[in-house]
């Protein structure tokens, strides 16, 4: 998308493909900078330090890594320790095995001079492959946006509320619940985007923010207590978020939060929408609130807070009691019954078994 | 309540009726200190400055204010400027009016040599009249608890979850949201409270985590996005808040938030009680959606924060990107039907027309 005017993905190769360039995010939203990454090691140390974070931009970051490594060491060994190297960088990352199965799968049947420039090639291509996904699951849910856009006889502009960042920061370009907002907002529908600041890591704030102030989206910054309020107000057309894990029966388990969202938008008539990628569906699940396993982050996250100070320097400050006890849950599950649709690379469906299956009959 | 096993209350009086004391709230939870008020203007200058904070503390702080005006200048030229100098301290606060008028229509009719000792009296009894007030609210409340302690067949501890701080730092001592925990606690049932951190001023974090903790109820700081999840996973037997104001038919206005907690205890069954003074119903509201009016509040209270920083000095840091556009709402409406019960100093009622009007025939 655009960063002030010019037109960036969050990952593009160097060098005549000897090097690949990607946002430091952990400077955002204060420091816009790049980072060039010229080995597996700065691939690795860049996923690991959350210099690059988001499934889809993780793997691909991964599979620029081993091509890397490949540049470097090429025979059967250099392609093994890449692999792990790369592969222990973030181990709970379902795209980064995936990517790297992937590479290696390609690059182990070619002639050890052949693989480094293989590997370059496709890890490209897992990025095209990624952009043009986000891409479908925008124009599908630009059609969604423009259905409001009539509801509202095409006056003021389509209010939409969305939790986290779902962003091209997370992705390669486009992002998932962006997607359709910067689709929307090229096609030329007038849009007003309530961004919830999303505590803990406040990644509203932080990234979504950002996003939407550089590419030149109307937005307004939000506490995540204020959605219920908003949508009591009629300030709400839809709600649009992301998905970390969707189960066959459509239950979302997403960042913490989204589930207070959509019992909102329930409460209030406002459509729902959750935009995902088929490779975040478990096929194997079906009750999202029982399955979903309880992940508790350091609570750090809820007792510290970094931020810029002043002389414009970002600092980590406390702001709980010393000593406060702290419980930090990262996710929560949205049940199907919440949601309106589930906005997919190949359409739109039901947030069920049955409306899953008809997008995806070869998957179910 | 406690602090650090020293009973203390939020303001008292010092040198037989010269002046007083307060904690000094705006360096909480990062520091305890306290503040002797021993003029008027330091009376006003701490309302205006939110060293006391809370409808109740400020029209005690008031009270006493307006008794050190008396003091100096016991005149009706300085009754008048006194009463003129606090009501502009803080002048959306109910309580601070009434209190004021209260002071003023006494001392108005004593000889001018009587004013300043009889205002500073009537001060205090203002004070005791909020700590009997909440201690009822208290008494109340703890049988609700009690009922929550044997639907667990007395085992485990009563899981309870609050938003912002309708704490004894509100009030003169007990709170009203607090006053059944702290009853509980001292009749020795099990509790932990889980606190939300309650942004964008986090009080919450800042204020009813410290209470407990220095009161030593256990208590777990959570973000206001964790509550929904909690409660889907059984972690929550009630909810138990405040209230800013109150419709006669029971909608609840709170800090913004509040609602999306009411929505997901009646999704999962959880009993959400509402704890207020009577003084805080508006007898002539039926609507609380529709009739109580949205603030909008400074923008920097999302997009900036304080915090202890490593040096132990508190300093103002920004989350957001630089000139990012924010919205700042400062309350939300729980409307009554997601109310289980209203629990005031006189009793506990169904959040309606029905139920208040049982509690108060002579008010309605």
């Amino acid at each position: 998308m655009n960063v002030d005017g010019s037109s960036m993905r969050t990952i593009w190769p160097n060098d005549g493909g000897r090097s690949v360039t990607v946002i430091d995010q952990t400077r955002l939203p204060h420091v816009f900078s790049t980072k060039r990454l010229t080995t597996l090691e700065e691939a690795a140390i860049a996923i690991e330090s959350m210099v690059v974070r988001g499934a889809p931009l993780i793997g691909a970051t991964a599979a620029y890594g081993l091509a890397l490594a490949l540049l470097e060491d090429p025979s059967d060994a250099g392609l093994k320790s890449g692999y792990e190297r790369l592969l222990g960088s973030r181990p709970t990352a379902v795209n980064l095995r995936w990517a790297l199965d992937l590479v290696k799968e390609v690059v182990a049947a070619l002639p050890v001079e052949e693989r480094g420039g293989a590997a370059f090639e496709l890890a490209g291509k897992i990025c095209d492959d990624d952009v043009a996904m986000c891409s479908r699951i925008g124009d599908h849910g630009l059609a969604l946006i423009e259905e409001a856009w009539e509801r509202k006889s095409r006056t003021g502009a389509v209010e939409i509320l969305t939790h986290c960042n779902a962003g091209w920061l997370a992705t390669v370009d486009w992002g998932t619940a962006t997607a359709p907002i910067y689709k929307a907002h090229e096609a030329g529908i007038p849009l007003h985007v309530w961004v919830d600041e999303t505590r803990p890591r406040n990644q509203g704030a932080s990234l979504t923010a950002w996003e939407l102030d550089h590419h030149g989206v109307p937005y307004s910054l939000i506490v995540d207590n204020a959605g219920g309020h908003l949508m009591q107000h009629g300030s709400v057309d839809l709600c649009l978020v992301g998905s970390d894990r969707t189960t066959a029966t459509g239950d979302v388990a997403n960042k913490i939060g989204t589930y207070l969202k959509a019992l909102a938008a329930a409460d209030n008539d406002v459509p729902f929408y959750v935009a995902l990628p088929s490779t975040t569906i478990d096929w194997t699940a079906r009750n999202g609130v029982e399955e979903t396993p309880i992940e508790e982050r350091d609570p750090e996250e809820v007792s510290h807070i970094s931020g810029r100070d002043e002389a414009g320097a970002v600092v980590t400050v406390a702001l709980a009691p010393d000593g406060a006890r702290v419980a930090n849950y990262g996710f929560d599950v949205t049940p199907a019954r919440l949601v309106t649709s589930l906005i997919t690379e190949r359409g739109v469906c039901e947030a069920s078994e049955e409306g899953l299956a008809s997008l995806f009959p070869d998957l179910t």
